[in-house]
């Protein structure tokens, strides 16, 4: 049976990505040998890297603007640290719009002066505060694009001389935005990008080398631009699969084509919300919900387990809510089909016949 | 043709343990789900996270002896830091045997006074210093089991009352110790263990939580251990390949069954490089010759491009040696065969006969 996976990460990537994959692991380039068992300094692995840096930066329309790719290990978790550990030097601004935010504020505090310029911890997070003032002294402003367990997404970046630093794990190559307005953006690989275990960091070079701290080498990002990326053995699998992802997007039409297909699955879900008198969004703004990850609840929590049945039954994955806002999540990442959207959609109508 | 990969890392894995990995890419435990699409906190991930983690401690006897078993990312360089920023206080003592070594070196310098107890940086690192002095008041010792890049293996280790560190990246899993005698150990999965992207750590519980620094929390072990080394999304693929592996050597009889193998397959090489007039073996002393990986080089060099093409011809994969030993070098890591080795061999002596 077709499955139809809405997992918030790691989650859905394209078929032909994953045979591609699948069939790299036994014989990669017709080599005769496995991908996961050739020197990563051999040609063919240097290639792929190469190949995942330059489209990374191609399909974000940052070639030869002063930006780096780098494909790095530890999750956004590990950049949470490195971010603070290359660029504060004395103050560090952040929005804090929920777990992630959270989690990064935590650990850049450990390096300098924090301020939390505004905060939607107030209502859990169902909104993206607008209003605030970033201080003009601070070293960056930092903030999460997307936010994969609330369901909310930032439109407005704001305009600032300030450094702008943002973690784009869960809507990294899904809508076109200027790329070029960021001097740092990280995402782990595993939604829009490839398997776990792989980070991709893009950083104006001239950014770095500002404080006065000595960085570790495996923190410093400098370190890792020195070598192409390939300071220590790079994760070769997780890197090979982001690439083959990447080009994927690139023949779709790189991200201008997919975001109009994302926001076609997100009006025809968004619109069932609003109009099944079974089910409400849990995101307070509309023009705060995210095209990525719809969170929402039934009405009436009688009905949870038959609506549980009716998706499992048709072959959906990965729908529940997480804990700290329970209901339900869609997560529609880019490898996601419209067809698989209009399983749910159909499954939610059924629902209030149903009922 | 049949290739004998005698890369040195990444390197050559059980050809069963390819065959499930590329299947588990389309179609994990039956569930018509990719592994690498599925959530890390399912049942069917977090089962194959607790079975590594299980399994390693087993093969190397550490159960129930107070060790947690972690699978991190970042490589041993990344250890190179957590090491220092975990355990060093005021000073740390390092033993130099090294490319590696040096680089544990380097990084741990940040942290704290370190005394190099001993180095074989006099005679291009091609033996193992033996008579040298653990300071009684360093907070551990550290020191490299196998050296990949100048084929050395540490045959004795001290008795000592200081905290035992040893960085086993590429030799774990390969030959019976006491490996009780260590409190951390750490290894790169990318020998004897899976692909790159995942790093074994194994750290006696107790040594944890006695500097006086704060750790950020991606590199505080005892943070990892907390969340069951799932603080973060970890590297599922590779974690899912090493716990093939580790699931091939128990059922191959573990870790004293794949040393007689070792055994034979290094006494097959060495005894060509000792006997054959146109070899000679890089390091000095036989008794620190790596099982892992064997260095020599031509006694005539205008050889060279007679024997490189005679090894290539018999399908020989990755037997240059590294630009600072030069020469070549033979990996014999657990999965191949002791079929290649004496393809190898063969070509050893195809050259004798021809020149």
């Amino acid at each position: 049976m077709k499955k139809h996976n809405f997992s918030a990460g790691p989650c859905i990537l394209p078929k032909s990505v994953m045979q591609k994959a699948s069939e790299a692991i036994l014989n990669f380039n017709d080599l005769n040998l496995s991908l996961i068992e050739i020197s990563h300094r051999s040609k063919d692995f240097v290639d792929v890297m190469e190949n995942a840096r330059n489209l990374s930066l191609e399909l974000l329309g940052l070639q030869n603007k002063g930006y780096k790719a780098l494909f790095l290990q530890g999750g956004a978790s590990l950049e949470f640290l490195m971010v603070a550990y290359n660029l504060l030097e004395k103050k560090a601004a952040y929005l804090n719009t929920g777990t992630w935010a959270n989690k990064a504020i935590k650990e850049a505090k450990m390096f300098g002066d924090l301020v939390e310029v505004d905060s939607s911890k107030d209502n859990n997070y169902n909104y993206i505060p607008k209003n605030y003032t970033i201080p003009n002294d601070a070293d960056y402003f930092h903030l999460t694009s997307n936010n994969t367990i609330f369901g909310t997404q930032v439109n407005h970046f704001p305009k600032t001389d300030t450094k702008l630093v943002c973690d784009m794990s869960s809507d990294i190559f899904s809508r076109q935005i200027d790329f070029s307005q960021f001097d740092l953006i990280y995402a782990g690989a595993q939604k829009n990008m490839g398997p776990a275990g792989t980070t991709l960091v893009i950083v104006k070079e001239e950014i770095l080398g500002k404080v006065s701290r000595n960085i570790p080498s495996m923190l410093d990002y400098q370190v890792h631009i020195n070598k192409d990326s390939m300071f220590n053995t790079p994760a070769v699998f997780p890197i090979y699969v982001s690439m083959l992802t990447l080009e994927w997007l690139k023949d779709l039409g790189g991200i201008s084509e997919i975001e109009k297909i994302n926001t076609k699955k997100a009006e025809l879900l968004y619109t069932e919300i609003d109009t099944n008198p079974l089910f409400k969004g849990f995101v307070a703004d509309k023009e705060d919900r995210s095209k990525m990850n719809a969170t929402f609840n039934l009405t009436n929590d009688n009905l949870k387990d038959q609506f549980d049945n009716l998706w499992k039954d048709a072959g959906i994955n990965g729908l529940n809510g997480h804990r700290s806002v329970g209901g339900y999540r869609a997560s529609m990442y880019n490898a996601l089909s419209l067809e698989s959207v209009q399983v749910l959609v159909d499954v939610m109508k059924e629902l209030e016949r149903k009922s």
